[in-house]
């Protein structure tokens, strides 16, 4: 039996993270400021200096700061593992190897930008950071990252998630953030909605408003966004050059497919930009890589390429991507991290370029999926990656097929220790699918915002 | 800054378990059948050959079968860590390390076990086996290990649990194994209990009746234990080995102390006894091995050491161990996996030769010292495992005012991602101590079976 897993020494894991802007064949469009609509920078009021010159910068290489990588190594490097499990009872001649992000505190990927962020945050002398949550996974990843550096942290909380998902609330509160339902009487905005309708479950959107109000209206507060962002993404590199790293030197092999779900597309850039690189280059011309989204929320295989505000307000800079319209609500699948209208531009530009690709699957189909993982390598694995899960297995019996030997690398980004209850409605027959809401995307592409560029 | 973590390669893994059966200086009393009184094995009815040989082998080492060690290396060898963040937080002169089995698929270190078990019952033919759970790590870990050798799986697990606490039920359901409340209409313990009162909300002993009636009625049935018994802490070593291996070779230095848990003892034992063995020979006769237990169900700090049933109904074989007496029912403590009456045999017996010690601490301090540990190093600990970070702590601020350097070993058993609850409890002002129930146990103790011996 080959081996099983493959680790890296602490002294030979990344010092500095791969910022992919250096190697683009065609740079980044810019951003817009919402109202002028004139390229911008993260408005300083809410993004300290540091993450701003990351977010633009054009440099290779990206120092990872001494302080971030002795936090890294409270649970990095993260192991590579060989599928031969789950290999066996798909009986495919492919070899699936996975890189498993749950092992860290939080539980998925999102520690990796989190730790960051708030180093340079503390380090900018900011004292307080406030940010939005959905389901939790974003509030616990910053409330750890926040108690690493002493920073206080305050979470919004969509109200129907705080309410019925308590779990990842005790989570942040463990690690000594203060999180409140959103709407809250803590901020104008979250008065005036309370003020309208007491009953309000709250959206990612009102939610965003009232971190966003908060870290404007105190001079000690930043605010901190955990997707779609360049620096975002450069700071999750760290995995994917672990694991490229792992790859050729460990296992002695190189990926023929790279597969990551993506929302924002923080987890799968991360992994997948050292090895983008390859490509570019002219190294790698077969690599494909392979982006994952829910039928139900079809960013890049159904949305179109077009300027689109990052959050529901329209306050939020203008960016160049593929966007299901900012108004739009997507149905309540139980990935909850890849309900996202827009994706990270970075993706979207590499997408257009032809360097990546992208396919969408339907909620079941995921979950039969992930319960083929937890049966074959143990790991009850997180509703968003078993959407890659499903593309991983589709692959590798399309290798049963065809006899080819395909080396297979997804981008596993975390557990699902608590989302229980999905797998629970899905084992019990209760779990559906939803339709391609195709009449509320046309409604919601209709408001994108008028750009002449 | 030293290194923050150690793990071996795969090829540097155990490849025996190691047996302190041979080396104790004076053997084991031993099991006496529950009606005769007279010396017996485990009932074979229940237990395969292939285990019930390990629980009365004097060998020194015994094989780990190569198929048990390719699904050990699905999540072993895990890391031991260095406490440098824990250590900085308590301003201690102390070292800690920990090994840390929450990475296991199941959370904590019970897989260790259930995969030997599940392949000893494999080997001999066995297709399907019936064992209690109470909160459900048992019966989670099992379902793990049935899983990965294709078994049929009956859990019987405690009504109250099964209908507060669905998400280690969701688990075994997702491994594919059958949970039922107990007790059940499953059988006719579980169908006479009902007929008395249907709403029974069951007990560990009542589940312990029904799985073993399960296991004694079907011929394709055995019964599984996931603690005391000699061939379950056996089987634990495995984690013990990697960690003595780890800090000699790695580390390269000895604790001064061990600490751990213990409910029935599996976990600590499986760390501690590889050691304990230098400690038997001379070698490191000022090794302090520190159990922990809670002072609610003071087994090794308030029990005597007498001849006891292992079950609450008198029908499994007596054991001699310290003992709250058979018919004690502890107050329900959030560990509920240091819930039991008795003692392993193994562990009692080492404490009567003065080679272990044992201390109790309340419930408070254990969440006190649990969020320590999460806000220091990042990690949210089982209830049970934060017993062990209570004295871990205590020793460490010993340590402090003494000025000494002590390397302390702490044994964490895994991760408290289904105890967010106790956390919110105890976050929120709403966590009690439990007295010492003295009069219950006086109780108890005068109903300890007469044996002659």
């Amino acid at each position: 039996m080959d081996r099983a897993k493959f680790i890296l020494d602490e002294e030979d894991m990344p010092t500095a993270w791969y910022n992919i802007q250096a190697d683009l064949p065609e740079p980044l469009p810019p951003l817009l400021h919402p109202a002028t609509k004139e390229p911008t920078i993260l408005p300083p009021p809410l993004f300290v200096e540091a993450l701003n010159e990351q977010e633009f910068s054009t440099e290779r290489w990206i120092d990872v700061p001494e302080e971030v990588q002795e936090i890294y190594r409270t649970w990095r490097p993260t192991i590579l593992h060989r599928a031969h499990r789950l290999e066996k009872a798909l009986d495919t001649p492919a070899k699936i190897f996975y890189k498993y992000e749950g092992t860290s505190q939080g539980g998925s990927h999102k520690p990796n930008t989190a730790v960051a962020q708030a180093y340079y945050n503390k380090q900018a002398g900011v004292k307080r950071i406030a940010t939005e949550t959905g389901a939790g996974q974003w509030g616990s990843a910053l409330s750890m990252g926040c108690m690493f550096f002493g920073l206080e942290l305050k979470v919004y909380m969509v109200r129907i998630s705080y309410n019925q998902k308590p779990y990842r609330r005790i989570l942040m509160e463990t690690w000594g953030a203060t999180c409140v339902a959103s709407p809250s009487e803590d901020t104008n905005i979250g008065r005036t909605i309370l003020g309208q309708d007491p009953d309000s479950p709250g959206s990612l959107g009102m939610a965003i408003s009232e971190a966003v109000e908060d870290a404007a209206t105190h001079d000690d507060t930043r605010y901190s966004l955990g997707s779609v962002l360049n620096h975002v993404l450069l700071h999750n590199t760290v995995n994917g050059l672990e694991t490229k790293k792992l790859m050729e030197e460990q296992a002695d092999t190189y990926p023929d497919i790279i597969v990551g779900c993506v929302g924002g597309g923080s987890n799968f850039a991360g992994m997948f930009l050292p090895f983008v690189k390859d490509k570019i280059d002219g190294t790698r011309p077969d690599l494909r890589i392979i982006c994952v989204e829910p039928t139900s929320c079809p960013t890049l295989t159904k949305g179109p390429l077009a300027w689109d505000f990052g959050d529901v307000a329209g306050m939020a800079p203008i960016a160049f991507m593929n966007t299901l319209g900012h108004g739009f609500i997507p149905p309540p699948v139980h990935a909850g991290g890849l309900r996202y209208h827009g994706m990270a531009p970075i993706i979207c530009h590499l997408r257009k370029l032809g360097l990546i690709e992208a396919t969408a699957v339907p909620q079941m189909a995921t979950f039969e999926a992930g319960v083929t993982f937890a049966r074959s390598e143990g790991i009850l694995s997180a509703p968003e990656t078993n959407h890659a899960i499903r593309v991983t297995i589709d692959e590798a019996l399309k290798c049963k097929q065809t006899g080819e030997s395909k080396t297979i690398l997804l981008a596993h980004s975390g557990h699902g220790h608590f989302d229980l209850a999905a797998y629970d409605a899905y084992l019990s027959g209760k779990l559906e699918d939803y339709d391609y809401p195709e009449e509320k995307v046309k409604e919601a592409l209709a408001s994108l915002p008028q750009v002449d560029r």
